[in-house]
């Protein structure tokens, strides 16, 4: 191994609203030698998710990033030097890395990769990693679609919206998708054939989500909150199901438009479930059995918005809360690793 | 039977906030004679509810009271006269009557009020009727309390909100009370044994209800929705679950303060569920059962608010909204039928 600096982004400022240069230090660190049962990982693709912007200013599911730490993601990147017995030169793997160009690890975290599956890398940071598997749990076990049900999905052509679009569908299910732009909507409609897909930007929105609605809304699963959820809310039938799976209208405190449609509820003996993946992680080859057979079935279809640069995250991420991703945001860090 | 005249209240306009008398038009009509099955029932008792606001404005799980009908709402009254063998003279019977002073019915909505029990009668439109059993499957059914696990309930001094603070305390819970007035905390404290009664006009009710609920929230029994339920979300724990029962702060749409702290359902893994206790009338002996024995023990209290008038209904219904009622608020427009 060449005596490499590990290129690092430190949290150095808590934000309260979107992320900016500021809240990070850059630095460039030795790369400290191997301890028994630990191995090295350079790291070639980070996954940007909403739920990293929490991570940085607050205490949720997990406590906050520390100020002076790494920040924290999950990241892909191929061992590079092991003294772990279970983790070999050459192996793919996923786990915490946080943003980092490498990252020293005793595996915990960490899971082998298929490489010689024939499917792109980045795929398992995708359908077939947390953003497939979020969307398969949430859907199913907290949304429990029927055929024949009319589905919403809100922020639908994001990476976890568009794989429940599609669950949806495969479910026998009437799928309406809101999503920001007429592109986004074409492509849910025409690529994802998804029933209806509405762009929220659209000054009749609510107009066109009651028509796509004509027997109302059985499940909701919910990537934005606000206004999004009280138009949802306000179609729902009695023993509607709303999996809250993100609510990325509010993770900033000064922006949250906050729900104004909560008394359905009542009227219609709904219910509103949030979840995490994290509590799925061990039923995930349930998920990743049912989304391998309908990727290689190509009745599972999906994007990746695959960024290069290390310098740019802390601006990248941004683009999930404007909306200017399309599909799963990743950002390459390093040069893949070539196929063996 | 002499021949009285109906006294009624009909629905003249839709309100948007509150009721005012311009709402309704007052009229007295003929009775009209009895059909076979039917019977003539002069009511002493309406209850008065939140939920009728919303029966006028608007249709919900019931249709909206149309306009030139007799206001909707549960009352309790005496057969006077009777052609259907189920209901004789003199029988108590509760149903819906509507805003009048009689009623002619075959008894479909109406059941029999056991009148010798040596309780008093208004007990079965309060902890031993409608209003019991929405605290008990509200808080039993969807908020699946456990021993030792912290409650809090918003509108504790109403009248389903007292008998679910009740209900808590027997099933062992820390139980902790959102209340509108001194007066009220200290009966919810004193009377009512509930472990730490907070006023929600107080400037420092964060700071208070934190204290009140150091291992965090499980159950939240929600009649008031807004401010107080963002409250209780911010110390819910995983796995919480809100009971939504009301949400009286946002029965007039232009009060609506929304809800802004639904992203801590994701990080908790919790819920929300509305419920109606129309959908547990089939279950009602079981609650009517616990409640019975518990009211007998003395292990459950509570406080009836009688007002007399006819006339004044459509202005007395605005003490639910302002918070004025002390326990179960009932109009009585006619004498109580003499004991037997």
């Amino acid at each position: 191994m060449k005596s490499e600096l590990n290129r690092q982004w430190i949290l150095a400022e808590r934000p309260d609203g979107l992320f900016s240069e500021d809240h990070f230090t850059y630095q460039e660190a030795i790369i400290r030698p191997l301890q028994n049962e630990q191995f090295l990982v350079e790291v070639f693709y980070l996954s940007l998710d909403p739920t990293q912007r929490l991570w940085a200013e607050t205490d949720t599911y997990l406590p906050a990033v520390e100020i002076g730490d790494v920040m924290r993601g999950l990241g892909m990147g191929v061992v590079v030097k092991s003294r772990n017995p279970a983790f070999q030169e050459g192996d793919i793997v996923q786990g915490m890395t946080g943003w980092q160009s490498h990252v020293v690890t005793d595996g915990r975290s960490f899971s082998q990769v298929p490489a010689n599956s024939g499917l792109p890398l980045s795929v398992y940071m995708g359908p077939l990693g947390m953003t497939g598997i979020t969307a398969y749990f949430g859907l199913l076990d907290i949304g429990r679609p029927e055929a024949g049900e009319t589905l919403v999905v809100t922020g639908a052509a994001g990476a976890v919206g568009s794989i429940a679009c599609q669950i949806g569908k495969i479910k026998g299910m009437n799928v309406v998708g809101l999503a920001g732009s007429d592109d986004k909507c074409q492509w849910l409609e025409k690529e994802l054939g998804i029933d209806t897909a509405v762009n929220y930007r659209d000054s009749n929105v609510w107009q066109q989500l009651q028509q796509a609605c004509p027997d109302g809304v059985d499940v909701v699963f919910e990537n934005v909150g606000g206004k999004s959820l009280d138009m949802a809310l306000g179609l729902i039938n009695v023993g509607a199901r709303v999996a809250l799976c993100g609510y990325i209208s509010g993770y900033t405190k000064e922006q949250n438009p906050g729900c104004h449609n909560l008394p359905m509820l009542i009227s219609k003996r709904a219910s509103i479930e949030g979840f995490l993946v994290l509590d799925y992680v061990h039923k995930s080859r349930e998920a990743l059995t049912d989304l391998g057979k309908w990727l290689m079935d190509g009745r599972l279809k999906y994007r990746m918005d695959i960024e290069t640069g290390f310098k740019e995250l802390p601006t990248a991420i941004n683009k999930l809360f404007s909306g200017e991703n399309n599909g799963k945001l990743l950002m390459q860090i390093n040069k893949l690793p070539e196929s063996p």
